[in-house]
């Protein structure tokens, strides 16, 4: 293992960290509110930054387990430090609430423990959105953007912290390639921001429900969330950029380069696109007797599969209250999730096209044993490695899922919380269903439970085997 | 596809089925009840199935498309004659419920759309348990244990209706190996028969409990399952036997030919008692108050864990009102099931043991990419291909589990009753929890849904491929 590097880089991160404190140090002065919750872990974050920053890197090599470590233990140092200004405030109730809301925010799942947000001061409601904005991208991505790279490490990095089961670059160069992801990140989140404004929302409304959209979080600086606004035109917006960000950025990166063609011919936006319509269709059918005209049920469902399968988890309607249908579609978006190399959580669109092509495969192979079979996508075949990573990736989402829906089941409540709940931090949503829908939270819990949801949430937006490979004995092991 | 041979061997087991039918033509006779419900499927049986065995064979070939395509069309036949008797008994709603309960039947999963049984015909409550006898074992391995083999077409049948990812033969030669099979089935039946005679209950109770337990199907002839005997006697003696015939019948036939040495290295064996014990355990300790004596928590446990990891179904106590730790154990084990090469149902322990070393298998792919990782069982290699398909398997499993949750969802009942009635159904169980739960029933269901879990049970039996193959466009198209 590569001590040295993962120190080093775990040091540059937290240094971004206390830069990414800043704006809500800024939120701090314009609401005259107390600025102490911030300029500790500012602090603590800049001095053992800057001194992990300067280990000496003795080895040379930096494989994929030294990456997928670094990125799972840079996940847990982001995460602790980003729950101080929480802890500081004195606005809840203990350090693991504090941990839950900071790991629900990095992992921009969006499930919290508040029971009430309206009264919190508005700098750390900030903080509480901003959360969503930085781990949507990815803080290795970002610090790949910014600082100078390192070669392959940067890749096995990258790829260790994009979701999705191969990863493109959008340009040859790594470095390149971050900032570009970044830029069309951020220009996303403007133009939403903008688009609120001009719906009559305020500037920091505005800016923390796009911050939330970017990451396809979920905090809302509103008690009743989206909801709370009562506007359809926000209601459409927030929607339609829940789906932009939910899309595979390198199908943006050809859109902005003039490739529109090939985004048109992309096999994953077919079937996502698919499955969000016909989401839609059923939904609307199924809940029109909810709702005075066709066009309000036509908006809610947009709204609400826009904010389950982009795993994003803002609500407009309790749901808990909807028809089983309904009710079961939303848990099968919530398992499926969003596309790969979006901001999205949950298994993926394209694993589950896969998973779909490979057992389609296994039926061939039963009716003609002796050709041989392979899975395509785009047209182009997918390597049998990747395949099977895809088959045990969904096998070990699948065991993740009911091993943590045995544990929390401790905690005694009933199976439709305890399960949803349990998906809705693997697959970084936010609500779930029963106790934990769309007007519930997460406070009721154990702390053990918290623990084990919050490694979820982790687990979950690192796709799983980090996670896994950070608690495997072998990892550890001299080679 | 071989057109003739399918015929031919589906005449075969109608033929045989008509012969099923005798025992409840006897019951009839004992308890002077109506003979007409059995008189008229097997006149038709036999005419037909003698009709259809002397279909003439002009192709050579039968690969294992075609027997996936046999056993899965045989099941169908199976079940649509068997369920005649119920419908002549005039005592079911409609024929889906017959259907419905005829398949619950031959599958061996025990769900029952009957509110109330206690008033039924003996001889169709015997049939009713009889199916569970045949299903259990399966009607091809008792086609090939009786009819003369015809080579390689029986082991391609035998693989495709005998569960588990491998297929043992006991001995070199097939119809040996069923002949032998169905001798130690039957033995352990007799044997349990006898034992509850012992406890006390009449012959015809005894019967049909020990051919609810061999075939770990879970139809009783008492409203209040095996709890109505009230006999701690009784439901030690069921636990055991319901362990017994959920054990891989190559280990029963090691132990019968003194080779107890291999049986104790077996390695799915140590995992399923490990995975057994660690749920009694748990629900011992979860329940415990719920009990006068510690004794009775850990009998209803070892009956409760038994009746579950089996997939027979039999209930002692509302497991419904148990606190959710137990019930999620329970669920868990549902999905699970029993050991490969047994009569019990679910994905069966030796996949899920080859599903987790096959996601250790990428951890290790990744800490060391360049060294070569295998899956191994009982200290040997498992052919690469081989855990693919278990892979697929589970990936199938789920997926068919989940969309039969969305479409029994029309039906607009809550997710714990939708969800694990569906799980039941795949897995051959028999209750789930909330309305299909131990007191509940499956007749709420609409027509529609009590078809797709009828499926649902089909898929479960045969393992999911052949029911995928049969309706597989491909099948059916010329090479």
């Amino acid at each position: 293992m590569n001590y040295g590097l993962i120190l080093k880089t775990t040091g540059n991160v937290m240094i971004l960290e206390a830069a990414a404190m800043l704006p809500s140090l800024l939120c701090c002065a314009i609401y005259g509110e107390s600025a102490a919750p911030f300029l500790l872990p500012v602090v603590l974050l800049l001095a053992a930054g800057s001194a992990l920053s300067r280990t000496k890197n003795h080895v040379d090599h930096f494989f994929s387990r030294d990456a997928f470590v670094c990125v799972c233990l840079i996940w847990f140092v982001l995460s602790f430090f980003g729950a101080f200004p929480f802890l500081l405030s004195g606005r809840f109730p203990s350090f693991i609430d504090c941990l839950f809301e900071s790991i629900s925010g990095f992992t921009t799942t969006g499930a919290s423990i508040l029971t009430e947000v309206e009264s919190l001061p508005k700098s750390i409601l900030f903080w509480r959105s901003f959360t969503h904005f930085i781990g949507g991208m990815g803080i290795l991505v970002l610090a790949n953007a910014l600082l100078p790279s390192g070669g392959n490490r940067s890749q096995h990095l990258m790829r260790a912290e994009v979701p999705g089961p191969t990863s493109d670059k959008l340009v040859p160069k790594l470095s390149q390639s971050s900032k570009l992801l970044y830029l069309i990140y951020s220009g996303m989140t403007v133009t939403e921001a903008i688009a609120l404004l001009l719906c009559g929302l305020d500037l920091f409304d505005a800016l923390t429900l796009a911050f939330g959209t970017a990451g396809t979080g979920g905090f809302a600086a509103t008690n009743a969330s989206v909801g709370a606004y009562g506007s359809p035109a926000v209601e459409w917006v927030i929607g339609i950029f829940m789906l932009l960000f939910s899309i595979n950025f390198t199908l943006h990166f050809l859109i902005l380069t003039g490739k529109a063609k090939k985004v048109v011919k992309n096999e994953e936006l077919h079937w996502y696109l698919l499955i969000f319509a016909g989401a839609m269709v059923i939904m609307t059918a199924n809940t029109a007797s909810y709702f005075d005209t066709l066009g309000d049920a036509i908006r809610s469902s947009f709204f609400n599969v826009a904010t389950i399968i982009s795993t994003t988890g803002y609500g407009i309607t309790d749901t808990n209250l909807w028809p089983q249908l309904s009710k079961t579609v939303i848990v099968l978006l919530m398992a499926m999730g969003a596309m790969a190399g979006s901001t999205g959580g949950g298994m993926k669109c394209s694993r589950i096209v896969m998973l779909f092509k490979s057992v389609a495969q296994e039926l061939k192979q039963i009716i003609h044993p002796n050709s041989v079979k392979i899975v395509r996508m785009d047209g182009k075949r997918v390597e049998d490695g990747t395949v099977t990573s895809v088959l045990r990736f969904f096998g070990a989402y699948v065991l993740i899922t009911f091993f943590s829906t045995l544990i929390i089941s401790v905690d005694g409540h009933d199976l439709e919380t305890t399960f949803t709940a349990v998906l809705s931090a693997i697959s970084n949503i936010g609500p779930g269903f029963g106790l934990v829908g769309a007007t519930g939270n997460f406070a009721f819990f154990s702390g053990f439970s918290k623990c084990v949801l919050s490694l979820c949430m982790i687990a979950g937006r690192l796709e799983v085997f980090p996670v896994l490979i950070f608690f495997f004995p072998a990892t550890w092991k001299k080679a």
